[in-house]
C-alpha cells in the first residue's frame, strides 16, 4: 500500500500553491480515443492564488491564471512561438478546459468546486484532471486535459495503419497529442449527461515526414427524452459545422450515431452529437478552425440544458433509472470505447483519469425493461433507432 | 419497444406451470470462458408445480423436479444414455445449480426465491438462468446453465488454436458446450462475493475426430478479510483437488490469481481460489469425477461464511466500500474477463445471463484510497500481493 499511498507535501511553484503528490509508478502510456486519460508520473493538486502567473515575452502577456493550472508547456514557451499547432492546441483546450469549468461550478446551488490534478509525465508532457464529486448539481464531473510526447509502440501504429495512415510498420514513431475532454454525471435524472473530447495528434514518420490530424466529438445522454433539448443540442452542434462546411454535420452525427453503440444491446448510449477523426483537411489552420468552434459549441449547446432542468421535482423511480441508464454507459464505456480501451490496455496509465468518466453510481437489474409508452420507454425508442433532430 | 416487450401467457408444459415471454430476436451466440450467459431464443419463466416429473426408462425412474427446471435435453433421452459424456455433465449442472440455489435461498431470513427462466436457443440447446433479486441477505445472485449445440466460427476456432488446440485453421466445426455459472453479491459487506464456473466443451475437427476437455473455478471476492474464512475457502478447494491430483491446488491457485487481476489497477479482483482450462487427463472419466469434485465442494467452502456473518451489523462506510470494490468488479467483468468479452462479442448472444454477474449497485470515486492501517486497507495489501491461504 505505500507504493499508492499519496505523500502530501507542501510546495510553492510561481504563484500556484502546490499540493505535491509522490504517486507509485504511472509510468508510460497515452491515449488517442474518447477517453480521458493520459499516463501520468506525479500528480499535483493546485488551489488558485489570488494573484495572477503573467510571464512576458517580447512585451507580450500571458495570464496563466484564468487557467485551472500551469499549462503543461512553459509558458514563455508557449508564447515564443505562438505560430506552433502544439501550441495553438494547447492554449484551445486550456481555454475550453477552464471555461467548461467555470460554466458548471456557476450552475451549483452551494458553490462546490473542481478539484485540480496537475501530473507530469517523465517520457514528456503532462495533463490537468479537474473532478467534481458530490455536488449538489453535478454529481460527477470530470474534465481532463493532456499534452504528451513520446514513442508511440508498434501497436498502436499497426491499429494508425489499420484506419489508413501512411505509416511504417512494426517501427516506433515519435508522436505528440494532446486533448480536452470531459464527462458530466448530473444528479437530476432531468438533466442529460455529457461527454465531449477534442483533440491534436502528430506523427514522424520514418522519413522524419509529420503527420497530423484532428479528432473529436460532443455527445449527449438524456434519462428522459426532452425533444425540445435534444434538437437545441443538436442545432447548436450544427450550427459550429455549418460555419466550416456543410457536409460536415450530417457525416459526423451519422458517425457519431453508430460509435456510441452499445451493441449487445442493439441500442444507443444516449441522442448522439458529432463525432469525428483524421481531419487533416482542407488544411491546417482550418481544420483548428472548425476544431475551435466544436469545442466552443459545448457551453451554449448543454449549459441551457442544466439551468432548465437542474432543481425539477423528480422521485426514486427517475432516480433508479437513472442508475440502469449510468450501467449502460459504464457498459459502453469499459467494452467498446477506444479510447478507455487503449488507455487501460497501455501499461502505466494513469487510469484515475481515463475512469473519471464513469459515473458515482450505476445499477444493473435483471431483466429491466420499461413500458414501452412509458416515459422511459419513449427514451429506449429513440436509443434503438437513432433519429435526426434538426 | 414492442420487440422487446414480454408477452405474458401461461402455458402448461407438463406438470410444469410455464410463463412464457415472446422476446425479441435473441439468437445465436453461445460462450466458452467464465462468463454466465449463452445465446437464447425465448424464455420461459418456471413456476414448480408440488407434482413431479418422473420419465421412466427401462423401469428407471428420474426425477426431474428436483431441478430448478425441466433439463435442456430430454428427459428420456438423458436416462436412456447414461454413459454419454453430454448427459452426465448435464446432470451434474442441474443437480449443482438445484442445490446451490436451494442452499441460497435457505439463508434468506424473509424467504426470498430465485426467479427461473429456462430459454431456448434455435440452433440447439439452451440453458436455465436463476436469478435472486433484492433479498435480505442476497442483493443479487445469478445460477445458470446452458446446454448449447452449434458450429464453432471461424474466429473462436483461431481463439483455440492459440491455446494449443490442434484444429483446422478457418474452418467452421460442430461444437458442444454445457456449464454452470454462478455470482453471488451478498447485501452485507462483511459477506464476501463468490464465483464459480463449470463447463465441459467438445468439438468436432475437420475429419470427424471428436476432441473435449473440462474447465472451472471458484473464487471468492471479500470486501473485508477475514484470515479464518479465507483459510477454509481454499482448504475446501484444496481437499477437492487432494483428492485427484496433489499437483491441482498449487497449479490452480496460482492460475487463479493471474487471471482475476485488473491489470490497470495492478490488484486482484478478490482472494482467488483455483481456475483452470483444457482438462482432458488423465482420462475422461477421471477429468469429470475431479470436475464433480470441485463444483461440490462450493457450498461448503461458501455457505458457512454466509451464515456466520450475514446478520452482522454494519454502517455507511462499509456500504460505500463494499460499492467501491463492485465497481471494481465490474471493471474486471467488462474489461478482462474471457467469457463476458466472447459472449457479448458473439451476436445474439443473451446478454441478460451473461452481464448478471455485474451487482446491483456499483461506485466509482476519483482517486479513492483507503488508509493503509484500516480494514479496507488490509484487504488492499492482500489484493496487490496474492498470498497463499493454506
Amino acid at each position: 500500500m505505500n507504493a499508492i499511498r499519496h505523500t502530501i507535501s507542501l510546495v510553492s511553484l510561481g504563484t500556484f500553491q502546490l499540493v505535491r503528490r509522490t504517486r507509485g509508478p504511472h509510468a508510460r502510456g497515452f491515449l488517442l480515443g474518447t477517453g480521458l486519460g493520459l499516463a501520468s508520473f506525479s500528480a499535483v493538486t493546485y488551489a488558485h492564488s489570488a494573484e495572477a502567473v503573467n510571464p512576458k515575452v517580447n512585451g507580450v502577456q500571458m495570464d496563466t491564471s484564468r487557467f485551472m493550472a500551469e499549462p503543461i508547456t512553459d509558458s514563455k514557451a508557449l508564447l515564443g512561438d505562438k505560430e506552433n499547432m502544439r501550441h495553438r492546441m494547447e492554449i484551445l483546450i486550456m481555454e475550453i478546459q477552464a471555461e467548461f469549468c467555470r460554466a458548471l461550478e456557476a450552475e451549483e446551488n452551494c458553490g462546490q468546486k473542481f478539484k485540480v490534478d496537475r501530473w507530469e509525465r517523465p517520457e514528456g508532457g503532462g495533463g490537468i484532471t479537474c473532478v467534481l464529486q458530490d455536488g449538489d448539481v453535478f454529481e460527477k464531473a470530470g474534465v481532463n486535459i493532456s499534452v504528451v510526447t513520446g514513442s508511440l509502440p508498434p501497436a498502436a501504429v499497426q491499429q494508425m495503419r489499420a484506419r489508413g495512415k501512411n505509416l511504417k510498420e512494426g517501427a516506433s514513431l515519435p508522436f505528440f497529442a494532446s486533448g480536452v475532454s470531459a464527462v458530466i454525471h448530473p444528479r437530476n435524472p432531468h438533466v442529460p449527461t455529457i461527454h465531449f473530447n477534442y483533440r491534436y495528434f502528430e506523427v514522424e514518420t520514418a522519413k522524419g515526414e509529420k503527420q497530423w490530424w484532428f479528432g473529436g466529438g460532443t455527445d449527449l445522454t438524456p434519462y428522459y427524452l426532452c425533444e425540445k433539448d435534444a434538437s437545441h443540442f443538436h442545432q447548436t452542434l450544427k450550427s459550429a459545422c455549418d460555419e466550416h462546411d456543410a457536409t460536415y454535420y450530417p457525416r459526423f452525427k451519422k458517425w457519431c450515431d453508430d460509435y456510441f453503440r452499445i451493441k449487445h444491446r442493439n441500442e444507443s448510449r444516449g441522442i448522439g452529437g458529432i463525432f469525428f477523426d483524421d481531419i487533416d483537411s482542407p488544411n491546417q489552420e482550418a481544420a483548428f478552425n472548425f476544431v475551435s468552434s466544436c469545442a466552443k459549441a459545448v457551453i451554449p449547446s448543454y449549459v441551457p440544458l442544466v439551468r432548465k432542468h437542474k432543481n425539477r421535482e423528480y422521485g426514486n423511480n427517475e432516480r433508479q433509472w437513472q442508475l440502469l441508464r449510468r450501467g449502460r454507459y459504464v457498459e459502453f464505456n469499459l467494452i467498446y470505447d477506444r479510447g478507455t480501451k487503449f488507455g487501460l490496455y497501455t501499461p502505466g496509465a494513469r487510469y484515475e483519469s481515463i475512469l473519471m468518466s464513469l459515473p458515482l453510481h450505476a445499477r444493473w437489474e435483471y431483466m429491466h425493461e420499461p413500458k414501452s409508452q412509458s416515459e422511459e420507454g419513449k427514451l429506449m425508442k429513440v436509443l434503438k433507432n437513432p433519429k435526426d433532430w434538426v
